[in-house]
């Protein structure tokens, strides 16, 4: 059948080129089913890409996409599902390192027993090139294209994400208490503050400004984070009302909820970004709503930390932008958002007692377009269309987990893994194709990560 | 580092081959970590198995095995993690043909649109066998050996399963209303003794009983039902308090908990598996552990028809023998078992609000000695120790989402897929060796329910 096609395809080729003059761009990809995520939801079967540079710039059947365009590489996953590469809405690239280190932990002892010492000991711009090498490398392989991500030293993650080629949203941290890029507050302003002047015209990198949480930090320090993102137009991305806890201190000590508290300091805004948005109410909602914040839900880092179930099913209904993350690989354990899509459709199902919420098109949405909103990115990535950069992935449907296939998009979120990801490409360059890495050496990548995870070891007597 | 070890190890033997008479054996298994899983939860790294015929003969050090015995077979996986196979409580192998069929619906209308209708009008000795077959090949690429089945035509399953080299706990559903293969539940009872007469002294085979539920039988046939079970020695399987529409039907009707309910006509003893038991209280756990009664978890199920949670840590608090499953893969949708695990630890974590529950090693125990002792077979399987059968798994840990490495169970949990696994063997004989199957042709397992596919989806009209 495939075989059958593949060669009146070629026919056809043959054909075309003989007849009219193409169109020359850099790539072409065709796939057995084309995953639009536009506005209608379109869905091709089969579709193919015709890619120039950057940018997406036609979408139709394989054979209107041979007639018109020559393309300098050909991708044919004709028996494959292409659709918009994933979009991760919170992580901690670097926390790679950390993965598995301890699990199973009471939320404290988690922290002070094993990360914040881990962090004390190990945190350099040499582990955070590492470690978000080895987060690149494992994005790349399970289909994520663009991350947002906030940690230290948040600069050698932007240099390390554009040489790997991924697109990245990158808040460096704000913390009130000393850490290994920044004594003080103050300081830590003054490293986001350049690193945003550094990269704010880079083609992958939206740099950003990234307060860790309303407890740990003073209102000033909120304010001026909120400040800084507004100057510079750049995104601001905090952790919002992750655990109950959170709630009780906004309550004690500002006589507010988390959101209410900084709707008090004007902190909201079209560009922020809050990840987790667990513990909210309904007006809570509203104020996000109002402001056009972006959510970012966390499903199985809340599940594995014990920390509650977001309101996805309201947020949803109030049209707030709603995104997915895996969070940092210590609280999840992986970076693969077909895991998150999964979990995002059975938490909701399981959380409202009704098996009709998020279903399969819902969690994929919110992986790709929904997660491009939350990020206020919707106009360039997010779906595949014309105009829009190209950033999208193949996926393979022939494991005997995947057969039968009635469903691709019930089978991409119920049945998917990372692995199942064939090609990546971001930004119009290919990544990955049928798993071979362009950008990464795999072998380098894993060795240096393996060699750096004896002194976390030790850092932690494990 | 490897190829040293790998060296060093080939020198050993190159010794001891000189120096010393060695035991022929049919099979030696060498890995980096061999988790035991037996009562001390000894873990060997690295360490190594000799097995000959069906039986583990040793475990020791890989220098040790390699001095004492002569193997026909090696299987060197010395970067790999060995452990004994999984063990699924819980499934309806042939439904993986209505995969992705139809998902996030209410469950009536799953049930009555097209779970239903597509079983009257393709449920067939030979639909059967192609969707056990599919099922099997998923199985044993995803390390499982041992299985507990629910369906129709189950000596077709058996030896379909027989066949592929797989383990299974077989049984011959029970239903009042007509099927496939019964018109009546007599019917169905004189299918299920023949059934267990004719597989009673397999070496792979359990044949078992299956009285569908207590709402689709009535008190004569699961009394009948329990009856058969005792008068032969084989198990009873019986979905039990899935839904909360359960208990409220018994309530009705018999004024019980559907645990007390079923004590009340004497139902329970200790072969009986229950499956799901979400909507249990704390006298029907008594009533369970009394009568040694194994409970089969399926986290993901529950959670993707939003049927609940099991009280998973009051069923360990009072030591009921507690396996996984996964349940069907029109209700999950896969068959494997990692993801079992990985939910079961998120599920308990999430419901009771604690971290700390069902830590990873719960959860792979639970995965396999556990599940074992759910099924009855504990002296047979379930964990590698001298004199059980040789069931057990090889698993790669070289993939990025693996890196690093700090604690082989943490990652068996919480970042690994059955794809993974490397290697297969049930009853000493190896299934899958580098992914290489010995006894399922991929393809035409694959394009054979591809085909049948075309049928279902005819059936309900998709």
């Amino acid at each position: 059948m495939r075989a059958k096609f593949v060669a009146a395809v070629l026919a056809l080729w043959a054909i075309a080129a003989a007849q009219a003059p193409r169109r020359a761009v850099s790539l072409i990809v065709i796939g057995g089913t084309v995953i639009t995520e536009n506005a209608a939801r379109q869905v091709l079967s089969p579709g193919a890409l015709a890619i120039d540079g950057t940018d997406i710039v036609a979408i139709d059947t394989p054979n209107a996409i041979i007639r018109g365009f020559s393309a300098a590489e050909t991708i044919d996953e004709l028996g494959n599902v292409v659709l918009p590469g994933l979009v991760n809405t919170h992580t901690h690239a670097p926390m790679v390192m950390y993965r598995g280190l301890a699990d199973d932990l009471a939320l404290m002892d988690w922290l002070q027993k094993y990360i914040f010492p881990a962090e004390a000991k190990t945190v350099s711009p040499e582990m955070v090139r590492i470690g978000t090498r080895l987060a690149a490398l494992e994005m790349i392989e399970s289909g994520t294209t663009t991350y947002a991500d906030m940690y230290y030293f948040e600069e050698e993650i932007a240099k390390t994400t554009r040489d790997a080629g991924l697109r990245g949203v990158l808040g460096q941290t704000i913390i009130q208490f000393p850490v290994a890029d920044a004594k003080t507050p103050a300081e830590g302003l003054k490293r986001a503050e350049s690193f945003i002047k550094s990269f704010r015209n880079d083609s992958l990198i939206v740099p950003a400004v990234a307060p860790h949480a309303l407890y740990t930090n003073d209102a000033a320090t909120l304010v001026a984070c909120a400040a800084l993102g507004r100057k510079y137009g750049v995104p601001v991305i905090i952790h919002l009302a992750e655990t109950e806890d959170e709630v009780k201190i906004a309550r004690e000590q500002h006589q507010a909820t988390p959101v209410g508290y900084l709707e008090s300091l004007g902190f909201w805004g079209p560009r922020t970004l809050a990840a987790h948005g667990v513990w909210v109410n309904d007006d809570d909602i509203q104020i996000l709503k109002k402001h056009g914040v972006g959510v970012s839900h966390n499903p199985e880092s809340n599940m594995k930390l014990a920390s509650g179930t977001a309101p996805v099913t309201k947020y949803l209904a109030a049209g707030i932008a709603l995104g997915l993350g895996t969070d940092g690989a210590a609280s999840n354990n992986d970076l693969d958002m077909f895991g998150a899509m999964r979990q995002a459709s059975f938490l909701a199902k399981h959380a409202t007692h009704d098996p009709t919420a998020v279903p399969a098109r819902t969690a994929l949405d919110m992986a790709t377009i929904g997660g491009a909103r939350a990020l206020g990115m919707e106009k360039l990535i997010g779906s595949l269309e014309v105009g829009k950069r190209a950033d999208l992935i193949t996926v393979s449907m022939g494991a005997a987990r995947q057969t039968p296939m009635y469903d691709p998009i019930s089978h991409l979120v119920y049945v998917t893994h990372g692995d199942d990801v064939r090609s990546t490409i971001v930004n119009g360059k290919v990544l990955m194709k049928n798993r071979e890495l362009r950008t990464l050496d795999r072998e380098a990548v894993i060795d240096a990560a393996t060699r750096l995870s004896q002194k976390v070891r030790a850092a932690v007597g494990r």
